[in-house]
């Protein structure tokens, strides 16, 4: 299936970095459905480059153009298609790669795979301006979950081994991220920000963690098996090249604790059953259980870096050392937040329009 | 979709923990494959339960019996179905969970979500029982990647906070294993056991961490975004309830390297294109680079112990203490070992059907 | 994807003519739904071979035996898995077929795909045994769409050339099919009677047309292009061997018609906006417009026959005289009614899912 | 699913009819494909409006622009994006038929499905122009089926009752098909084009039968059950709302013969095994069988007539009578050809795909 992402809606990314365009189809919505377009676009701007001094010098405006499906800003039922012109392309500045691959990169994967006869400019179609379309169909699932008052949030949890504070497992407050660099504590943030722009400096990147979370979502979400919460959230977030790592909840750190401290209690508050606390992060069995839904991604550090790296000039078949000199972000971290909203918003709205049926 | 897993091949599981059978469809398969039944029923007596003091002690034959799909110990490219009998099955022990839930289980969510309608003995549907014809899957998976040379293992990680020795990144020796208790080091795995036996003595229960790893993969298994090796893996993995994280390669600890660290350098060895390294854990842009295959999940402690808990009485909207005196594993660690190889076998065959194509 | 009907519900069909079982799961059903297995075992009666004079002597009682899914006669809404067990088979009536293909049938195409590692002993996956869990399946949907006041309706519109009378195109009457033969007129039932009975007394088969409906549908079950309701009838009929043809409303007939004549008028009657007329079988762009839902399938004659074939030894590579001996029907048509209904079921209740997403 | 056709490629349609573009996505791909733009541009021109007196005035250029997927004319293994422009959109023409739905087309159904959000001008989502993206992926697919040696040819079988001769089915010619007016018989094909110009004379419409066919396929193509090549073909051709029936082979014809007339002999010729005869349309047990596949699909008579038809004022509850001016095709069955083609092509091209698995 490559890259849709097929359950009850239908989701299909297409595009490369360099092409024409980048977009999306989203199949299986409801009519009537309202957009707010600014909205819409406010949520693009987050992702898109060329913003801040810790981005890409890339400039791309990423105006959405809705080809299909929309009507006076309402869902019509059918297919919506939605495009992205790809403006600043400059395919020129990739064309190095297609003999020595990056390290950490795609390139030499799609070299094999494709036979050669990938679009490896600027990572073609493996390139983190994929996300972009992923956001689209995000934006819209947020917007669309907001209406039934479930709201989505993400903060960076740490770049370069220096830690945001986390949300309150109970009760994320997604007001106190700082909207500008997301973090909830702007002190530390600022570390961040000057442990990226040190590395920008030195010609090298850094990666960090993002923790995301949705509140307000109703008790029954999600199905059995391979179509758990944490089964789509992670196919979808693990669509991101540059994830390398998922937990839901306490997570990794759970294995290490007893069940007595791991288990959350059922309570009864103001009249609900609910539990006591959220180590599960929202989800038993797969299913929302009413408490927040929280999780983290490892995002690696950009592998696109300008300090000399080894690699191997694959058309003569002898090792080489590799210079990279085209625009590229120090850390994607920043610009990944709205993504991984993106990724929960389209995963829970997936999963609300399965639950309807029952 | 929930409890399918369809992609270039279909598996359906079915099944409750105390109802009739539990078992497996798995079509799309090519016919000829030849199957090893001696191995298959070795692979699944790893998962089965009763058969050691650290394990629950209901006993489950778990013979296999294949309804179709099979003819002469060889696939008949038709779809394979198999099943389970539920032998020991014993609803009576669980029927208190209905009105009082377990926590860290599903029992509550489930009452939800079914509106009372769901078996909740033994969980039901969402029971471990459910992995065993996940087993049957990999197995059949495991065997035929096996006839294409690629060989998947796995370890104890961690248990309760005592670590494990990790697979060489670049070289995991499977031979290594300590099959009754899959760990690498003997003498700290002695110490897990201890761990989980005195957990079972007080009452409780621990989690721990399973790194599995494949070897001998192509270069070029997985497709861009949401059929990443990654995202169908984790998909998979995920549909296992008690897992709680993931993580690829370096996964979460390659957030706080540098680029220049964390990427894997191209050389040239013995006239092949390989990494020096293998941070990426053998997956770049969600496609094997011919590097082992290398991933860790994080296992929550069993939920279901016998320390009493607080918890809800539906019937009554009222608090309460819950004592769970049934059959339940102190730690089910060492049974989800080959359950995470299988997820791994599922997931690459699956990617070599559909490689196949190209 | 083979075997498995993919869409808001999913249905795996399994087993083979002559194997241990033939079996069905069905995933994605709400829960607490109620099944009236007396009913579902009526239906299936329907469908059995070795009941008439005029059907195959091979007598299987078919008794279903459901293996999960179900508690207490309700949906608990996991996957229900159910199977038959095989009794009377007899693979050595069919050795024979493996070197020299019947006509007409999937013995030579199956020996060349699966490169003769099928199971071919009575056509194996492709026998019209496989109808058995269809109507598994079918009878499960039915019953749902019942509750929803759906009824579903099929008889045999001929048999040989013999025509019965049509369905009312506005109003089916199902109280007048005749249910051991279902014809609405008795008298050309004992026609089609005479020449079945007459095809199997000279060793040859026919074929025949059978006609179905479904009223008190809602109007917009259905969805655009290819999950239309024809699309979705369609695929699943077209999954039955023996179906050559499809038609919806007038079909055929609406080809040389003008526009005028073939299109059904809007009028208000009772209040409530209707057509007229019937012509295009209660389907619009796909969709119900709340008229009945009308459909004929043509069914190919029994390809095995007594009388001697032409066909050619595959491991002699000659020219050689098939006669086919073992049990088989001289008309297949009257088995295959109840297996319309199903696949009219399936299709309606699995786009009734879908529908109530929106 | 919807306008998804989701296989071992994934096919995904947007657009209305006046809205801004239509398009489509197809993935899962091969690279390195090879794309002759001028063939493609060449197939969509057939079924593209406005060319001759006997199809519609609105004229459109049709012209395709790629978004990605493609690269030097050659596939890239990334999925292929493509959209049309909608130059000559008049929305206004249709904007009465939300109140007062033209009898045998979607409007009314739309309407309700969708609440009155559905983009009604032309037809929306459900307009004939849809058929032009289904052109792109079949074009596509016919190439890459053609650098196999199969060809797929189709004619018009029959306008308002005039028939045109059938083709071979041993033998398919398609150096015979006109290519302006594609019929067999140029003579019975002005008699069809006499009766579309007296249609539009007196303002009404005519429908009629395609039959199409594929020849030098491979044995083995297609999968059991619902994805038979009749499945595949048959979902894809009712994603058009004018095809009303489809037959494979003999079709309906069969259903009134003996099983020693319809079945096909095997003999021996040139040293191969293949059948003497074609009754079957080339499919055994949803597989082919080596020789050409034939179906016909049923076209109904144009529902957009001129002629004053009754229909209802959905706003103002009243019968009344509708009187249509836009512009409209007063036949549409000779641009249907191509789509048929596509249709085939691309159920063929996916079952290849699938089969190459094996």
């Amino acid at each position: 299936m490559s890259s849709t992402y097929s359950n009850n809606l239908q989701l299909s990314i297409f595009g490369e970095s360099h092409g024409p365009a980048i977009g999306m189809v989203l199949d299986g919505i409801p009519s009537g459905l309202p957009i707010d377009m600014d909205a819409l676009q406010h949520f693009l701007d987050r992702r898109a480059p060329g913003r801040f001094e810790y981005t890409s010098s890339r400039r791309e405006s990423d105006k959405v153009e809705f080809l299909s499906g929309i009507l006076n800003n309402r869902t019509t039922g059918g297919p919506i298609a939605a495009m992205i012109r790809n403006n600043n392309a400059n395919a020129g500045d990739y064309s190095a790669y297609r003999d020595v691959p990056r390290p950490g990169h795609a390139d030499y994967v799609a070299q094999i795979k494709y036979k050669g006869f990938h679009d490896q400019a600027g990572g073609g179609h493996f390139s983190g301006r994929l996300t972009a379309p992923v956001c689209i169909a995000g934006a819209l699932c947020k917007q669309w979950l907001q209406a039934k008052e479930v709201e989505i949030g993400a903060h960076i949890q740490g770049i370069a081994g220096i830690d945001d504070a986390a949300f309150n497992p109970m009760d994320p407050q997604f007001c106190e991220i700082n909207s500008d660099f997301p973090v909830l504590d702007a002190q530390r943030g600022q570390k961040m920000i000057n442990a990226i722009l040190h590395a920008r400096e030195v010609g090298d990147s850094v990666g960090g963690i993002i923790e995301c979370a949705a509140i307000n979502l109703p008790v029954g979400l999600g199905d059995p098996m391979f179509d758990s919460i944490e089964s789509r959230i992670a196919q979808l977030a693990f669509g991101i090249p540059a994830v390398k790592g998922i937990e839901f909840g306490l997570g990794f750190a759970a294995a290490s604790q007893n069940g007595s401290q791991n288990n959350d209690a059922f309570i009864i508050h103001n009249g609900n059953v609910v539990t006591e606390t959220n180590n599960c992060g929202g989800i038993l069995g797969g299913i929302t259980n009413g408490r927040p839904l929280l999780f983290r991604v490892a995002i690696k550090p950009t592998p696109t870096i300008s300090l000399p790296q080894k690699s191997v000039n694959l058309a003569k078949a002898a090792e080489t050392t590799l210079h990279c000199s085209g625009r590229h972000d120090p850390c994607i971290v920043p610009r990944a937040v709205p993504v991984m909203e993106a990724v929960a918003a389209i995963a829970l709205y997936d999963a609300l329009l399965a639950w309807r049926n029952e």
